[in-house]
């Protein structure tokens, strides 16, 4: 008995599992923790004393207040007695009132079903009209979930296929870390597209195409993901390319997979969030009937950062109904958890300029806005002066993707280590600074090129002096290595 | 571009994915919501006035009060102005303090992933510890996740291979659908063994090494489920058959999956829950050091329902943390909610009998269990009463799962529709009393006897009402069909 191997162990286990990776390069995320703990207990005569979390999107961690509207209802729903509180405004009330109304119990701890697949996507549905200027959704082509990974894995698994060849899966470089392990655990094969930063990292049509026939010897390509607003590049796509990608995907019998989780963040002076929805349907019922697309909206990025209560959507177009069902199934294997779907009815219907928090509502909203707007305008001026670090317009989402210059001895030095270059460069800006950013290896760059990701949600102050940090940084960097 | 197949389509579609079923028969449910809509339009003299949903497990939907603590700490994580509320306890306040000390931002909206990935496995870890007498419980062998659902169906993606066999999985008959589902994603094959429902549905040792030996003929069996207390059964496993489970598991090389969820149910008097992770490490070093266990918990089920809240956490015990990391990877690519996380962290610490809310936690604890027990009494004894009707004594869980008799030409009838016997019986006591049931069939029987599942939840008066409903429709449907 004490010979036999075991059932779960590295040499045993499923290797397209272990193949994943931790999101986000997880070496950087403990060094990150461990300084953390040193400097609980007063770091040693390190010149910082904070940890600043830029790598991810966090908002919350960012220090934000997040929406007062959405807590105080989630607060009432969360303890129904609280509608007697004379502290809490009256329309709040209502909402909470209504909501509670229409789940089982008067009680979220109920599995709630009937309000998590009925209600809540009758709701997402004239939220999608409204957006698209009145172009039709249905409630039935709707899904509420928990967050978009676990979205991202289920397409995935609905269509990958193993004969004869293995589905292929085009995927933007740089795109979130999130597909490649949606792709490995669905044994799908990633196809890659580089978006052309020279020109602000827009969508390529070329580099699709090249990018597609290449795919086509090895594997049977069948989505086509985008990424709009983009994560991490901050690019907003323009109307003829979405146009452009739209003709390609029918060309070439592709489904789309629109990830427009950072719809709510664009603020390019010029530029516009379009849905793939609305431009397919504009285009007329030779694309609207037949491209199949699959768009998901998440509200854990949007203006309000509620991450931690992953509330998020899916909406079908030109899918069988009963596909559907078995995605319900396969989501259903993990219910949305009632608050979080709470959260999207909220949003879906935000206060109207009657109500008494409509005011503080929209204010917020457009706040949250402007600030990133701010950050990002600050970040790009602070990087345009840092010789060796290129930075694109940032139009929208939450995060700036600058290119930095790596110095031929830095690029041996980390290659000794084990490292990607420009994983060693955030290792050593963590280390000496305490500002913690995404490498870009994480996200996939073009060879030779080296990128990190910084988020723009810190406080204005904050920000600046994580800029300061990376400018001074770098700079002694590359006295170092040059 | 017209004639092109669809990307995703029935046809087109992974195989293994269309081949999952909708927890609990859909055809039933969605009759029952077509009912439940009828009913609310006036019903058109039917001789009921609501649909009774005793198919599934659902506290609140039964219309039982949640848990006040839970209920209140959680309302002030969501909107910590209510720290200032006069009308919320002191040691409520203290603990959501404590709480929103913790985590990011001082908001439940941030990402989290230190409280969810070490704070509260922390808790978690001297929760069991305290269970289990004493035996250590290490939060690094500990994950915080999203419902047990997606749980079942991480660890099966992890254990599977497919060279040169397919896994195998030891399933209890009869079982929740969930491991079905599970099974059928991760291309893994079912091998089950059946519960022996003459001797009160008890785990027979000689039926799960025949299924066993049946099981090598055509792939690998490497996990053996156990289900305790069972779901759909409310059976109460005893020492000694946990203790021939492991050794069993011992001799053959199996992965030890026990599913806790239903721990706090336990109620049959002279039975009391045994961990398996305990009685493993009181077997001694030859056991506890080299068997691979798995255990999980849900809040789901127990003793305060809070389903819609899908707080649950797994623990491993002598399986590589390498192995972990890939499955909280995995986990994570949707990270459990935090409020979902928050649940689970009072729940491991409790309020202590210092506290202000101590007497009242206790108190609702307490009646809880009482009220189910009462209600499992109040069912063997009316089930007892009816000729046709066969229930084994319920020790635990939530739910009763009783054997009818079908008659000959009832059978025939269902067969005719393409239905189950028991989904036919299920369908017409629906239909003409209101009473929703979970038909056997979806839970898996032998051979030619047909069950139904209901749950103990609803109150005392409606469960005698639900209890007559279904004497009075089993005479008709006999004298009908015989």
């Amino acid at each position: 008995m004490q010979s036999r191997k075991k059932v779960m162990s590295l040499e045993s286990m499923n290797p397209m599992v272990k193949e994943t990776k931790l999101p986000i390069a997880d070496h950087l995320a403990q060094r990150a923790e461990e300084l953390q703990q040193d400097l609980k207990q007063g770091g040693k005569g390190r010149p910082y004393s904070e940890i600043m979390k830029c790598h991810t999107g966090d908002i919350c961690s960012m220090g934000q207040k997040p929406n007062t509207f959405i807590q105080q209802v989630a607060a009432i729903c969360a303890y129904p007695e609280l509608l007697k509180s004379a502290s809490m405004p009256e329309d709040v009330k209502q909402r909470a009132q209504g909501i509670l109304q229409g789940v089982d119990g008067f009680s979220i701890g109920g599995y709630n079903l009937r309000y998590i697949d009925y209600s809540v996507p009758e709701k997402i549905a004239k939220f999608i009209e409204r957006r698209d200027g009145g172009i039709p959704s249905n409630p039935r082509n709707i899904i509420g979930c928990h967050g978009v990974n676990l979205c991202i894995m289920n397409v995935m698994d609905l269509v990958t296929t193993k004969e004869p060849l293995k589905t292929g899966v085009l995927v933007p470089v740089p795109h979130c870390p999130v597909y490649t392990n949606a792709l490995v655990l669905a044994d799908a094969i990633k196809v890659p597209y580089q978006l052309d930063e020279g020109n602000d990292w827009a969508l390529n049509l070329q580099e699709l195409r090249q990018a597609l026939q290449e795919g086509r010897k090895h594997c049977n390509p069948k989505i086509l993901c985008i990424i709009n607003p983009s994560n991490p590049t901050g690019q907003v796509q323009s109307r003829k390319c979405i146009e452009d990608v739209i003709r390609f995907a029918a060309e070439e019998g592709l489904l789309l997979f629109a990830d427009e989780v950072l719809q709510d963040l664009v603020f390019g002076a010029g530029y516009n969030f379009h849905s793939f929805k609305k431009v397919l349907f504009e285009m007329g019922p030779k694309y609207s009937s037949t491209v199949q697309l699959i768009s998901c909206f998440s509200f854990s990025q949007g203006f309000i950062g509620e991450n931690g209560l992953s509330a998020g959507y899916i909406e079908y177009v030109n899918i069988d109904p009963l596909v559907m069902d078995c995605t319900v199934n396969k989501v259903t294997s993990g219910h949305p958890s009632v608050l979080g779907q709470i959260v999207v009815d909220i949003l879906m219907t935000p206060p109207l300029p009657k109500d008494p928090s409509y005011h503080s509502f929209m204010e917020e909203k457009q706040r949250a806005k402007e600030f990133l707007a701010e950050n990002a305008r600050l970040t790009e001026e602070m990087f345009r002066q840092i010789p060796g670090i290129y930075c694109s317009p940032i139009r929208g989402s939450m995060y700036a993707f600058p290119r930095i210059d790596i110095p031929e001895k830095a690029v041996r030095q980390a290659q000794e280590q084990g490292m990607e270059p420009d994983v060693f460069f955030c290792y050593k800006l963590l280390e000496e600074t305490g500002v913690f950013l995404a490498a870009g290896s994480t996200f996939g760059q073009d060879e030779g090129t080296y990128h990190f990701r910084l988020t723009l949600l810190p406080p204005k102050e904050k920000l600046k002096s994580v800029l300061q940090s990376i400018r001074d940084f770098q700079k002694k960097f590359f006295e170092e290595y040059s």
